[in-house]
């Protein structure tokens, strides 16, 4: 019998297939105009699961998007794993920033070039395509693995953090292993498992002044300006090194070990080609640390959007009757999420100058967190890793929150394997995000490989 | 003969046709989607002027809006007018703020709703009715009216501002005295003459950070936030007092005398219904000035606008990749408009952060402008207010500005009497513009007596 790895590349364009009819649902979970589009997502991937790989499965309706949920047969003596991933994209706009159809693949040089191409829709096929490539040759699993696939990953996961607080989510969900691709590597051909994530908490915050955008000539000077109020708060937020003056903000942030230092600068990073990159002249933060440790050990703050008054060309003399600005804070282990949202609420409060009416909200905030690297299961992934791309993994702590996965990790007690099949330059969450074949192919195959390595495993 | 109201008042349906034939054309300055409007807009008003005023005109061709200008026949002996206006308006939106279609001007009440009610189309319409209704009478106008109406009042006035620098500007325009009609009255029923403006000064700035929109998890903590940035920029502008802290800001500017603390004392306001009608709990600004004298004789600092990020739905978590502002500066006599340009790029360019790129745009500025009072027309026409009303008119600063007012004023060397016909309450440059059929009516006959009773001065 032919090569697992020959197999894969042979059937490389019918895997490609299933991941393209994927990325032609805009599955938008932040639009309300995009709904229908969320259970048509379900359904092509609960179908695929069904009739493609054999899987008993169903929706999971509640509030929200509906979970996807399937599992294949448990195998005596093997582990079982839980897969997770989420079938929900970022919205595509600005979408004149575009050179295709967001939600129309395009291959060009080595990419594809879509919205979700790689976060996540891309890793969750290659995923699919490795079950199935297992699937075609031995006509059955080595182990058993269920899959949760959730449509609110950005958007705080309310769906999935309900069920599996819920009656049956501990149970049906319960497993050896998690198993999540929705990081990156650690660059080209370079494999990573991550092992760890900051948090996030989201917000929006309105500042209302007067009950319409007023004449400034007629009433400036006179009536508190809501995007100058604002503006204030914000300034507050940040001092110009980076540090966030947030009271007790701070409270709790686990220090980086000695180690951890030395296992961060492990991970290539060309401060001057990054700059080009991203087409600034100077990084940022905190000049206690390290950029790459600002960028996954340390907190952080962002302001996301900001919107108050005339929006269009050329000028219009008003007082804005409101301003508002959507931001995040990124957390590390230990800080406290719920002190930080209200102290963060707290901090606003004592900025709104008389004549300023605030609205505050808050999503549901994720924990930071870090797993440990001494697992039978890392051996295993970091040798699948090794066979793939020929490089032994590095270890990465990311930067980027996958809200729910703290919350599985803890609530399920299992162990946590997290495998980016994708590459930081992909641009997810930008406009032209994009996944190189490779990746796909790749992925495909650390996906084969680790299903049939874990079976392995005496349990 | 008739009374000449009488006659004005027999015919209001027929003149109010001509206004709201004008509000149809949906003339916005600031959006080059409507440049045709522009021109349709133009050449309507040059049509009344000539078939139904027998005035003999042009369009003025340039870069820009074409300016409508006009006249009628000279009259031995009595002065000229010229009669300024401008037909663009401000844009319409927020739309889904508005309860009608703001360019099918609707009746409801007393009012008359529609953008460009009043400002400055129904004081247009007022003054070509007065004129059409002394046509009608005597076949002639008493002294010789030139008009000049512009297109881009809202957008800064560049057009009529070079061809009054230009060669035929200064003589085309020469005139006696300037005729204005683009403020308000004192209040219902309260006729008042305008004897000073702020002037104004409009700036874009736009602060560039990373060359796409990055992802707040990767990157957070390690890259710029130009909303960040540009909040702290605007923060430090103004004081919790409302003082601007633009270094020289306040240079030159002229001390409000004992006369016109009284004068201004005059000009009724109910503070309590005042925030009523706003919306607000608090007025703002500096204490060292009552709130009229913030409105009208002291500068302000206003942000009309604020961009950047995810505008959407729900959150989308990203650094964004640029922030915008545009805002405006209001002056008074005597503060030099061009150091203060200076001095407020100099302030924004010592924000600049390292990591972020700023474009700062600028437009044209406007001085403030006090007239004086002890003038013989400001006799005449407290005369007419007077007999159109039944009340002496109260003497006004306004806080608003026509950026090319007081240019006329200064390169022409006339007279100038500014006589608002619309109302505070009339919501120009917000959703629901409107404009009161008294008022109309009223500003006809205003115009209609006002040129009477000039013909009877001695030149």
């Amino acid at each position: 019998m032919e090569n697992l790895f020959d197999y894969i590349d042979q059937n490389r364009e019918r895997y490609r297939e299933y991941w393209f009819n994927g990325l032609r649902i805009p599955s938008v979970s932040a639009e309300k105009k995009h709904k229908p589009d969320m259970l048509r997502m379900a359904e092509y991937l609960l179908r695929f699961l069904r009739e493609e790989l054999k899987f008993e499965g169903r929706l999971i309706e509640g509030e929200g998007n509906p979970l996807v949920y399937a599992e294949s047969p448990a195998v005596e003596g093997a582990p079982t794993v839980l897969l997770y991933g989420h079938y929900d994209v970022q919205p595509a706009d600005p979408l004149d920033l575009w050179k295709s159809d967001p939600f129309e693949p395009e291959i060009r040089g080595e990419n594809v070039y879509a919205r979700g191409a790689d976060d996540d829709k891309g890793q969750i096929f290659a995923h699919l395509s490795g079950i199935k490539a297992l699937m075609e040759r031995e006509g059955r699993l080595p182990i058993r693995i269920k899959c949760i696939f959730e449509g609110e990953e950005e958007v705080g996961s309310d769906h999935l953090f309900a069920f599996l607080h819920g009656p049956e989510g501990k149970e049906l969900l319960a497993a050896d292993l998690i198993v999540v691709s929705d990081n990156t590597m650690a660059g080209p051909g370079q494999p990573a498992i991550t092992y760890g994530l900051r948090g996030v908490i989201g917000f929006e915050v309105f500042f209302h002044g007067p009950n319409r955008d007023l004449h400034s000539g007629i009433y400036g000077g006179s009536v508190c300006n809501p995007a100058l109020a604002l503006s204030r708060a914000l300034a507050g937020l940040m001092d110009e090194k980076g540090k966030i003056q947030i009271p007790g903000f701070y409270d709790g942030v686990r220090a980086i070990t000695d180690q951890e230092h030395s296992v961060i600068a492990q991970v290539p990073f060309d401060e001057e080609q990054a700059k080009k990159d991203l087409g600034v002249s100077a990084f940022f933060g905190d000049p206690d640390y390290t950029i790459m440790e600002r960028r996954c050990a340390r907190p952080s703050f962002d302001i996301n959007g900001l919107t108050s008054g005339y929006q269009g060309e050329g000028g219009k003399t008003i007082i804005p009757s409101w301003a508002s600005v959507k931001f995040t804070l990124r957390v590390v282990p230990d800080q406290n999420v719920e002190k930080i949202i209200q102290a963060t609420e707290d901090f606003f409060r004592a900025q709104v100058p008389s004549g300023i009416r605030m609205d505050f909200h808050r999503q549901q905030g994720a924990e930071g967190m870090v797993v440990p690297l001494e697992s039978p299961y890392v051996a295993v992934a970091s040798h699948v890793l090794e066979t793939v791309h020929g490089k032994k993994p590095l270890f990465v702590r990311d930067g980027g929150s996958i809200t729910i996965v703290a919350e599985l990790w803890k609530v399920l007690n299992a162990d946590l394997l997290m495998i980016g099949l994708g590459l930081d330059e992909d641009a997810i969450h930008s406009p032209n995000e994009h996944f190189s074949l490779d990746c796909f192919y790749n992925g495909i195959k650390t996906g084969a490989q680790l299903w049939t390595e874990l079976a392995k495993m005496k349990k």
